[in-house]
C-alpha cells in the first residue's frame, strides 16, 4: 500500500499526517509554523527533519510523496505568494522543499486541500458541485465544479474570503475594505465583539468574554465555547453578535451562490463549531439572496471530518491523484 | 453538411438563425417575441411556422435540430422558469416545441448561449476560463471553467446580474435590492440618468437625453450614440454617469473575479458598445477589487462577434455538440 504525507501549513501551526491511499491517517503531528526560523529554508529544514523522524518510526511504509496545502498557494504554479503571517516572501515550494527531502512534492491552496479532503472522504463524496468554507483566523474556500477543483486561470480562484461585501466597511489585511473575512471568521468575530463592547461598555457578558480573550502569539482569539454557552442561555448580546456574523456570511455566500449555484456549502473549523447557532442565520440570509425559484435548494452542512483532518487528507490526495506536475 | 436553427429568445425580439456546423449563418430573421400570443403554445406555433418557411426556402439543407437560448432557462432540466417580460409562466421547452415541429430541441440560458458562441467562434476559442457578460435590458453572464460551461447544480449558475452589490440599493425586478443589473445594464443606466436628472434638473445634456429616450413596447431605452457623443465632447454629466455605471459593474465583476479568477471578461451587446468610455472604469474597479498580486492579470475585452450573433451561434452549437439530452 502507498502512503503520502499530507501537510496543512497554517499561520500558527503546521499539521502533518502520514496518510494511506485509503485515507487512513496512521501518524499525526503538529509543529509550530514559525519558531526561530528566519527564512523558508530554516522552516523546510525543520519540516524535512520531522518527515524523516516519522519515516524512521514506520520502516515498513512506502512513502510516495508530500502533498501540501498553504495559504496564498497556487495550485498551478507551485508558488506560495507572500502568505499572511509568514513573512518570508514568495517561494516555489516543490523545488525548494525537494532540496531537503527526496520525495515528490505537490502544492495547493489550504482551502482547496480541505475541499479535496471533503471530496474524497466527506460530504463531497456524493456531490459534483459544492463549496467548502474553512472558518479559521480568516475565511478560506475550495470550490468543486462538475466534480473538479476550481483552480482559476493562474491558480488563485476560490478567494471568497476576499469578496467585498461592504465597500465602506472594515479594512482588511489585504488592503481592501469590507472583505467577507473581516466579518465572518475568528478575526471578524473579534472585531464585532469589540465594536459591540464599544457601543455597550456595561454589558456584563461581553465584558467577561473580552476579559477571557485568549492570546496565542499575540493573536487574541475568542473562546467559542463561552460564546456558545451564553447563546444557549439566551444572552441577547451574544445572540446579536451571532446574528450579525451569520448574516454577513450569508450575504457573501448568497453572492457566491448566484455565480456558482452549488448543491451545498460545507463548513469546516473555527467558528463553524457554533453549528446552527450561527448557520441558521447563514441559511436564512443565503435564501434571501437567491432568486425566488432557487430558495431552499442549497444545503448548509457542517463537515463531519475531524478537526484538521480535511486539510491533511486533501493534501495527501494530491500525491495519490497526481493532479499536477510542476 | 449539417445545419441547425440557433434561436435567441429575448424579452422583446426573438432572433432566428440557420447555422452551418462550421458556424456560418446562412439565413437570419427577427420576429417579435410577444405579439398577440396568449400562451407559450401560440408563440411556439408562430416560431415553428417561421422554421418551416426558412426550411422551404432552403430545400437542399439538412436541418438536424433547434438550439435555443432563453432567459431563466435551465441547461439541465429544459425548463424556462417564469421569465421576466414573458408572462406565460413555466414551460418545458423541448417537449412543448416538439409538438409543433419535428426537430430535436435543446435549451440553455441566453447568456450561456452567448458564452458558447464566444467559445466556438470568438475570443473564447483560445481560452479555458472566461466570462461573457451580456449587457442588454438586464445583465446576463455565461461562465467557462476549464473549457466547459458552468451550469450549476440545477442549471441556474452564472446569474452575475443578480449578485447584490448594495443591500440598501435599488429594488430589482427579481424582488431583491441592489442587484448588479439595476446599475449596469440599459435598465440600470436609465435609472442612473433619472437619478442624476432629479439632482440636477437644469443640466442641459441630461435634459436632452431624457427628451430623446426612445420607447419600445413601453420600455424606454437610452440612445447610446447620443451618450457616447456627449462623452467624447467632454460633457461632465455623461462622464459622471459612465464613471458610476462602470464602477458598479467593476465592483460586481471584481467579486466574481475573486471566486472564479478568469482569464478575461468578454462584453457583448447593449451599453458595452460604449467601449473604453465605460470599460476603462470597469478595468480600474476590477483591479481595485483583486488581491495585490493579481492586479492587471484579467483582460477586459469587447466581443468581436456581430450584434446578436453570439447567441444564435451558441444556441446552434447545442445541437452540433449534443451537450445534453433531456
Amino acid at each position: 500500500m502507498n502512503f503520502a504525507f499530507g501537510v496543512d501549513i497554517g499561520g500558527t501551526n503546521t499539521e502533518i499526517g502520514l496518510v494511506s491511499e485509503h485515507g487512513c491517517i496512521v501518524h499525526r503531528k503538529t509543529i509550530p509554523t514559525i519558531k526561530q526560523d528566519k527564512s523558508w529554508n530554516d522552516y523546510f529544514l525543520r519540516l524535512a527533519k520531522n518527515f524523516k523522524e516519522i519515516i524512521n518510526n514506520e520502516p515498513n511504509v512506502n512513502v510516495t510523496g508530500v502533498g501540501i496545502g498553504a495559504p496564498n498557494a497556487s495550485h498551478l504554479t507551485g508558488i506560495i505568494q507572500s502568505p499572511p503571517n509568514i513573512a518570508f516572501g514568495d517561494v516555489h515550494l516543490p523545488s525548494s522543499l525537494k532540496k531537503f527531502i527526496d520525495l515528490d512534492v505537490k502544492l495547493t491552496n489550504d482551502a482547496n486541500a480541505a475541499a479535496l479532503g471533503e471530496n474524497m472522504f466527506g460530504y463531497g463524496k456524493k456531490m459534483k458541485n459544492f463549496v467548502v468554507i474553512t472558518l479559521g483566523t480568516g475565511l478560506g474556500s475550495g470550490i468543486f465544479i462538475n466534480g473538479e477543483l476550481l483552480v482559476g486561470h493562474r491558480g488563485y480562484a476560490g478567494e471568497i474570503g476576499h469578496i467585498v461585501i461592504d465597500p465602506n466597511g472594515r479594512i482588511c489585511d489585504c488592503g481592501k475594505a469590507g472583505c467577507l473575512e473581516m466579518y465572518s471568521s475568528s478575526k471578524g468575530l473579534l472585531k464585532t465583539i469589540k465594536e459591540y463592547h464599544k457601543k455597550n461598555p456595561e454589558d456584563k457578558t461581553i465584558n467577561s468574554i473580552i476579559k477571557y480573550l485568549r492570546c496565542n502569539d499575540d493573536v487574541p482569539y475568542v473562546d467559542g465555547k463561552m460564546l456558545d454557552k451564553a447563546f444557549d442561555d439566551g444572552d441577547k448580546a451574544v445572540r446579536e453578535i451571532y446574528r450579525y456574523t451569520g448574516k454577513m456570511l450569508g450575504r457573501g455566500l448568497g453572492i457566491a451562490s448566484m455565480i456558482l449555484e452549488p448543491e451545498a456549502f460545507i463548513f469546516y473549523g473555527g467558528i463553524s463549531c457554533a453549528g446552527d447557532r450561527l448557520l441558521n442565520w447563514v441559511r436564512h440570509e443565503i435564501d434571501d439572496n437567491l432568486l425566488p425559484f432557487q430558495r431552499g435548494s442549497i444545503s448548509i452542512l457542517e463537515s463531519k471530518l475531524n478537526h484538521g483532518e480535511a486539510g491533511i487528507l486533501g493534501s495527501a490526495s494530491l500525491v495519490f491523484n497526481d493532479i499536477k506536475e510542476y
